[in-house]
């Protein structure tokens, strides 16, 4: 109600909260350096680079990495319970996403390359606010048990649809469904209804194999999404009318 | 209630509404046109079209636009709020309709073409009235801050299943999987089911993080689809028992 | 209560009513016999059949029919209100069954061929009965504005990737998207995810649109079925806890 | 409430309950090695195993097999209505999970392997506890009509999808469409949406069918996920609310 009473504004708001101006605009500043430096380790890895661009790769890659060496020193200076930060989630992440750059200098380029996945969950840092996250939490929180038990059901279906096209297709198919595993493979791709192309049943006893495995697999493994939807629907519902529950 | 006060229909009742007959059939005539010239328009890109096609194409796409010129002035004359239709939506929506036909003629047929595209929000047309739209924005009203979220969270997961199959199928694949923009496109092609078959994991690796990817990815790319389904549902409950609420 | 009271069924009762144990018994008969001939249907379109297999095809075929217009006859004889039947969907269907067989003899083979697709209409009496019907129509009936809406999206939708992808994909496959209408078909087999692998964008700029495009398509294609199955709920619901309503 | 009154565990708490440390011990030692048993199963199938690995998968089958008997024995000892739990479902899968080893010794290597698959039920298990298995049974009680219905009209859709692709693609790809029969196969992989790409039309005419068969199969064959989701999303409610029913 006070706006009035706004002063400079401390080093904990600039750096962990966004209701000042200032502090959003750190937010913001953050952000976009996340970004900019995920569409950079992304063009690295296009092949046929030219040493210019190389370069210019290298010098977003060092100043990135040296601003956000910066922020977490910030964040460790400002945050109330400094240990507590250290160890949080996004203190973790923070400092994993930096490490790699300090730590690998001294081994060879590949091992760099794939410690630098670790520099994606930055992009956890874009979802640290809001209420849709917290809402998200608690639909999951409610659906969590049969989430479980559908995932469980799911696998249960994908091993046995695996072993039953086994039997069907590997003497008409010896290199497509050579065994279980390759079997698995089909399992997955079909029950998602992803569907590649790559393995199907070409036998009359695997197509109706097929048939019913998929009648009563889509029933199965389509529901977790469908009972998130459903159950978020109604924590926002149960938010807007708080006077009925 | 008094039906018997109907005189002869202004001009804006004829153009804007459609609770009169003239309204209602001169709402159907142009909508009618806009089909005819959408059709027209797909005709004109067959290939191999004889020179009498080419010049009945011609003939309807100049008949259409004149109409809808004649229309688009009828609009502006009936308007209430002339600048307000002008700059609103669909004032905008049926200008940009049709003058791609004025300007275009003096530059190159390739340019005219690309202008074209503009024609098809006139399709827009079609769907001005209705109770269904206006539910239809209450619900994503509703549910926006989830959809941003969920479709946030689509877009990490994309990404970091990008950089995860490079890892795995580059080295196996180095055609498909060439870099991480490549692998965006499979990640894309894969979570949302569509599963073209143009590009697939063939080792052990990428297929197991596939697998994960996919457990993981439906849950969440699924999700818009279904909250909007059921908040829809939630609000066309409520519209049918306000008391309720 | 008084069951008891039963005496000899009368026709009306075992051709049109299932509370009698004959009048389930004629149903179940007529219903297998609607199996067999569909069975038989399917057989026939078998590539190289034996003249035997053919003759014995011939015979169920006629027994079947013989059997279908005795049931007709004594429908219509059954009935209340004879041409309320005659022009029922049911009375309708029932005719269109067995009358290829009386019109076609003096036809050609390949037209007869083609009207005896009108006989898969048969299966529809299987569905003739059942509170669950009412129920999808009323759920139907619940949601039939939206679901217009949607499907009139999704044409639209489709309409619009149809000309996106033409421009962007042309040039570089101009036998796969050689025209708008073959572009619609990759348009309708991408957003319902079936994804064949038949046509496919191979740009760059192609397949941004068509992940836009399916960002956008999927959180409309999708809607129409979520909102039936959530309806369908509701309506389940209510009829459970009618003291609610 | 009286924690104190545990005493030694009886061996029907051991084996059928799961609220003692020992139970609990014994229910995971169970679990485990059901799945070691399902993954030397899937290794076995494995082509050009050495003779080193085949004795030592052989090893695994003695070995849990005859924990597996052991196991089977205990529950009948300790089953209060001992031929109540050897007629149960998981006594006779019980059994069934042992009795191939054991009938099978006598006859040849293949009729084994067949056998071998009833070995996957041990996997039904895994499942036997939880409250999230009661709801799911009551959720599909709920809906056990909608879906008997939702699948029928499935079933009749995918058959007349199959005939009138027959019609139109048949002498097109006399191969790919040749019957009937291969047509349903086309219909099922189409309307579950997972589209192999081994099958698809290419007439104009087996292009529009697919459209309109898709139009209207999505919104039937996606119902029965959705509605389970939707129906298990209100008996989670119902369950934090007893006070509303």
């Amino acid at each position: 109600m006070f706006d009035r009473d706004r002063q400079r504004p401390t080093l904990h708001q600039v750096v962990f909260e966004s209701d000042t101006r200032i502090g959003r605009a750190f937010d913001l500043v953050i952000q976009s350096l996340i970004i900019v430096s995920l569409v950079s380790f992304s063009i690295e890895t296009l092949p046929d680079l030219s040493p210019q661009t190389r370069r210019l790769l290298r010098y977003v890659e060092v100043g990135t990495v040296a601003i956000f060496t910066v922020e977490y020193v910030l964040r460790v200076i400002a945050a109330r319970n400094k240990w507590g930060f250290i160890f949080s989630f996004f203190g973790i992440v923070d400092l994993v996403a930096i490490a790699p750059f300090y730590l690998a200098t001294g081994l060879d380029l590949r091992a760099i390359r794939i410690f630098r996945l670790f520099r994606l969950f930055r992009a956890f840092k874009l979802f640290r606010y809001g209420r849709a996250i917290a809402r998200a939490k608690a639909t999951f929180h409610t659906v969590r048990d049969e989430i479980v038990l559908y995932v469980l059901a799911s696998l249960f279906l994908i091993y046995l649809a695996a072993v039953g096209i086994y039997y069907f297709e590997n003497r008409a198919q010896p290199d497509a469904f050579s065994d279980v595993f390759s079997s698995l493979w089909w399992a997955i791709v079909t029950l998602t209804t992803v569907g590649y192309g790559d393995v199907y049943p070409i036998t009359l006893g695997g197509r109706l194999f097929t048939t019913v495995v998929l009648f009563i697999g889509l029933g199965v493994v389509a529901v977790p999404a469908g009972l998130v939807a459903s159950a978020l629907s109604r924590v926002l519902e149960a938010e807007r009318r708080p006077e009925d529950h």
